[in-house]
């Protein structure tokens, strides 16, 4: 009887996604049809999860890393009874407002852990996730009082096993013994293509065994017990993650599809569902038919969820009393929330007396929040040294000492990107990661996310222009500054010093939105800056002498200073300048009207936009009319003065410009 | 004496490369000591190079993945007496305008063969490379005549390693049965910010294998005929490629350094070389000293190439003989021209019949194009049938059959840009690669490698807005067109009907440069095109009624027509509009002052641009008075007609911006 049931709930699983698909007329229906008694007999018997509560902080997390099935995640969710999830939104799958988006959308839809579709993200995510919790688990957890402890479990397909990004995170999962990991890969062998014998003959199991996982294999993908026995021998493993190998087939239960690309990513046809409902022995020809025993199944199965939960409630209310102090630190990391010592702190304008690179204020101001932001947690892919973002005393993260809150991310620029998300997404903790500001081309794909997902990840992108030097063009960025300045939901901040700095960690960490900052590898003069001003994302540094000026310099981080000695030349011209300084255009371009037209006023249409790196940023400020002085191809390997100076970065240049209009 | 001179001749290069680095104040001495054996070996004993010629076509190829070793790799360079390295450009190693920059830089210094610095893309680089070899040598290779037959080496470090693509590249290579691709691993355990333990404990080797690569391990990295050995073994696998792990220790014969982080990225200073050299037992102290035995070491060794190059002359010229009109196409794939057939059906003006997508008509052409250029080849990242990439006919590229003209890439979107680069740098073939334009995220650090190199690969980006539809937010590019169009020296063309795609493929296949093409998933309306004038990068479509434009719309790609029908509206508002299409901003740019003024007359400020992607694209054209008909967010997941309405791309819409100036 328990096995009929199991068979009518995998199928409806099946059914579900394959009417979802079909009536939207988009999407990919044969993922779900051979992985859905991976995901029932994970959600129905193994994954920690109450319905009644999605957020549920102790829950295990599930992340879809193959996106592309998400129409097998809704429907999961919806015989779960998730809040909001009814029929209704199944039906409206992949149509505008529904909670069911072609590919799965974390806060938007409720029992999303994780917003999916580029492959092997979800990889990452998870393996931040279970970073997390180790991390979390450690520092919390007292005998016989586990407040954290859950597992992470990633469902992948060949694609996401393909991507780079999986040898990244998993290289590093294995490396720090993150046993409460469960990766279950859907081995169906085939991708768009065709069969992944065209690209991708490798081991992946041997692929992963290298990496330091256990590695099983579940030979018939539609036995639920062999799953189910394969996830009971993964939670066995204490000291290493572990990797299940499921083999099914695509489009399972589809004759005309099954096993072939062409199940992948088009609607199976209203005659294949047909042949579909037969080969199950679905008990109905009715489109989006669910048997009441088969929701009645779901909620049975639903209980194990609750009652779990429920012990946790019990933990948690035990630990309150018996760990007072602790469970109020717990408290203050479930909000993210920042003291007040270190938001005036970050508010500060700070009178600088040396030059001063932004890397190493950056550096000063991690290490002066450390203390008072005991959830920031953070590190650098192999450039720590260089980034200046070790938290001195923090202590490193590692396979025994997950509570060490510097991450060393090893040469993964991607892969750190992917886990600062999962280390965000899973709660508790406010990640930052680092890299040289070139190779912020690497994490992208991951920015993005972090936008979508509106998590405050903070990157530290340091070597912020040809101030590079003797490393060359390689590791020179130029149209970097443009690229993260476009990405709608990215906040970036070039600082000019160490005012400027701090307002940017203060929006960075008060924000709730992925922030960039952008600083110098060389010191920078001092100015006479403005927190407030910094904080608006632009403000006025130096006003004209006049009532009216002729030309208004705009300038961001290192070529602040330039500006400044700029307007000192013109004066001796009899040209009155004002200087802006606009460490965020993204923010400055969300002030209100009147503060930006106080800033930039519409009757001076002289503008002059002044900085290290691509036009493209300043055209909306300066116009067909302006002047730039920018970057408008490569650099060159040199000593950075001269690298200034051969780019016309100098006073002199930025005068001409002006005087040019 | 054999062994003495090696000994000599090795430790020559340690101690170039460390003067080299302590001279300029920077750079990596670390990788050099450690590796130079390595280096050596390979290139007196194996590596068929003529410094007489180092463009020569048979040659081997050899990519220094891990490129911080540049300065080891210029005082080989110098050793064997390449044109124009000279002891004077070891001497000026970073220093401007030197041929010994930062990072390898190829087609700036002699014996370069690519760029290299950012951490890993020189395996795929490589791999490309060995694919190019392996194709030319299926096609052009007669019984008695392997007019190509050569190898492709890659010496690359830890950090390399640890990138994802190293996995991409290598999975693909191991599926391909690349035999004559042999990697050299320097395996010395340190990465910048300490030892491998920290977050790389993974088995290489084991991975490797899991590739399908042949595996070999050199216990003793200073031992030279070991790793002679080595590579004789790699070659003699004729299956597979080869993956050798050389032990080596960082910062070799510095005490103080050796085995540390500390002796990667600064120099050793005077008092550590001095050391050195006592270590080395090397018979000066002068910097830069190279005994006369060791340049007439090196000057015997190079006669190895010499004497091949001269025997692959011989077999040339038997071949230009015997295969006369094999010879002939060798020629033209040598020079990459296009014919004049298709120089005349890309420059054509077509008269569109009907509304049809971009990325369809980009398949037409592909396949129009593929006899008259068999040179052409190319692929997707799995995404074939969508990009509409295959060239009917031309075979897939496999193990059994490198002749195949369709590769195909896995889903692996960095490693596919990073091996489209070898494809180019190797000569003889112009590549293509595609995937979603979204993705272009992921192969953009790749594309900027174009760009630097200058070299002509094709980016075929489809799928690029909201048009995209149900797939939703993930998959809809918004920021991808501003970041191409402001990375330097990356074309973009956005084309609006077959007329402009036939113009965007002749600036591609043309220009010599890299050049991306965003294409639409939905049909679009015929217009009016020019080919000429999409040639130029932007042009007038629709001229204003009297003399004097009251406002111009400027638009591209599906946003033309839309553009187009708001002209209307407006006419009948009495407002007189010019259409301005502009299916490229990069070449536009870069026409002269008085055609730009033409097509967009300075006296005519009301300005609108059009186009669903990213305002920052369009800055420089509309400025700070004019409207922005843009996407500024996310896009979502609903069918694509209802995602134009609701973003605001309608005619109406269009219009109403035009009227609010």
């Amino acid at each position: 009887m328990e096995k009929i049931d199991n068979n009518l709930a995998v199928n409806a699983i099946r059914v579900l996604a394959a009417d979802a698909v079909q009536q939207a007329k988009s999407g990919h229906p044969g993922f779900p049809l051979g992985a859905a008694p991976i995901v029932y007999e994970l959600f129905a018997n193994h994954l920690r999860h109450d319905p009644a509560d999605p957020e549920w902080f102790d829950r295990d997390r599930f992340v879809l890393s193959a996106g592309h099935g998400s129409a097998m995640l809704y429907a999961v969710l919806h015989l779960f009874g998730y809040p909001k999830m009814g029929l209704d939104e199944v039906k409206r799958f992949r149509q505008a407002d529904s909670l069911t988006p072609g590919h799965p959308e974390h806060g938007h839809t409720p029992g999303v852990d994780a917003t999916t579709g580029p492959l092997g993200a979800g990889l990452g995510m998870a393996v931040g996730m279970a970073m997390a919790e180790a991390h979390l688990a450690k520092v919390f957890g007292r005998p016989g009082l586990p407040l954290v402890n859950h597992y992470t479990y990633a469902l992948c397909g060949d694609g996401c096993m393909m991507e780079g990004i999986s040898s990244e995170v998993f290289s590093l999962a294995g490396t720090l013994g993150l046993s409460k990991l469960i990766v279950l890969y859907d081995s169906n062998n085939i991708t768009i293509e065709g069969s992944t014998e065209l690209a991708f003959t490798e081991d992946v199991a041997a692929r992963m065994r290298a990496f330091g996982f256990q590695t099983l294999e579940v030979e018939d993908g539609t036995d639920t017990d062999a799953i189910g026995e394969a996830i009971r021998l993964a939670k066995a493993d204490t000291a290493r993650p572990s990797f299940i190998t499921v083999r099914t087939q695509i489009g399972y239960g589809v004759p005309a599809k099954q096993g072939t690309a062409s199940a992948h990513g088009e609607p199976l046809g209203e005659d294949n569902i047909k042949v579909l409902r037969e080969n199950l022995g679905w008990p109905s020809d009715e489109a989006f038919f669910v048997p009441a025993e088969v929701y009645s199944h779901y909620c049975g199965k639903a209980e194990r969820g609750a009652t779990a939960r429920a012990e946790w409630k019990a933990i948690e209310a035990s630990y309150a009393g018996a760990e007072a102090e602790a469970y109020a630190l717990f408290g203050k990391y479930m909000g993210r929330g920042l003291p007040a010592s270190a938001l005036a702190y970050l508010g500060e304008d700070v009178v600088a007396e040396k030059a001063e690179a932004t890397r190493n204020i950056s550096g000063n101001i991690l290490n002066a929040l450390k203390d008072d932001v005991p959830f920031l947690i953070g590190g650098s892919a192999d450039l720590a040294p260089s980034n200046k973002t070790e938290m001195k005393g923090a202590g490193s993260f590692f396979a025994d000492s997950p509570e060490g809150r510097n991450i060393h991310f090893g040469v993964r620029e991607l892969g750190m990107g992917a886990i600062a998300l999962g280390l965000s997404l899973h709660g508790g903790l406010m990640p930052y990661v680092a890299t040289f500001m070139v190779f912020a081309d690497y994490i992208k794909p991951m920015i993005r996310l972090a936008a979508l997902m509106e998590l405050p990840v903070l990157y530290v992108l340091t070597h912020d222009s040809i101030g590079v030097g003797e490393d060359g063009p390689t590791h020179e960025p130029v149209e970097q500054l443009a690229m993260l300045r476009s990405t709608p939901g990215v906040y970036l901040f070039r600082p000019a010093d160490e005012t400027e700095t701090r307002a940017a960690y203060h929006f960075a960490l008060t924000g709730g939105r992925p922030t960039a900052l952008a600083l110098s590898r060389q010191n920078l003069a001092p100015i006479p800056s403005s927190n407030a001003g910094a904080r608006r994302g632009g403000y006025v540094l130096a006003r004209e002498d006049g009532g009216v000026a002729d030309v208004v310099l705009v300038a961001s981080g290192s070529e602040v200073a330039l500006a400044l000695e700029a307007r000192g030349l013109l004066a001796k011209k009899g040209v009155d300048a004002r200087v802006v300084s606009m460490p965020s255009l993204d923010v400055f371009f969300e002030q209100d009207k009147e503060y930006r037209d106080e800033v930039l006023p519409p009757t001076v249409t002289r503008r002059v936009a002044v900085e290290a790196g691509s036009r493209y940023s300043w055209g909306e400020v300066v116009g067909p009319f302006g002047a730039y002085v920018t970057m408008d191809g490569f650099g060159a390997s040199a000593p950075a003065g001269v690298l200034f100076e051969r780019f016309g970065f100098t006073a002199e240049k930025v005068a001409e410009a002006a005087l040019g209009l």
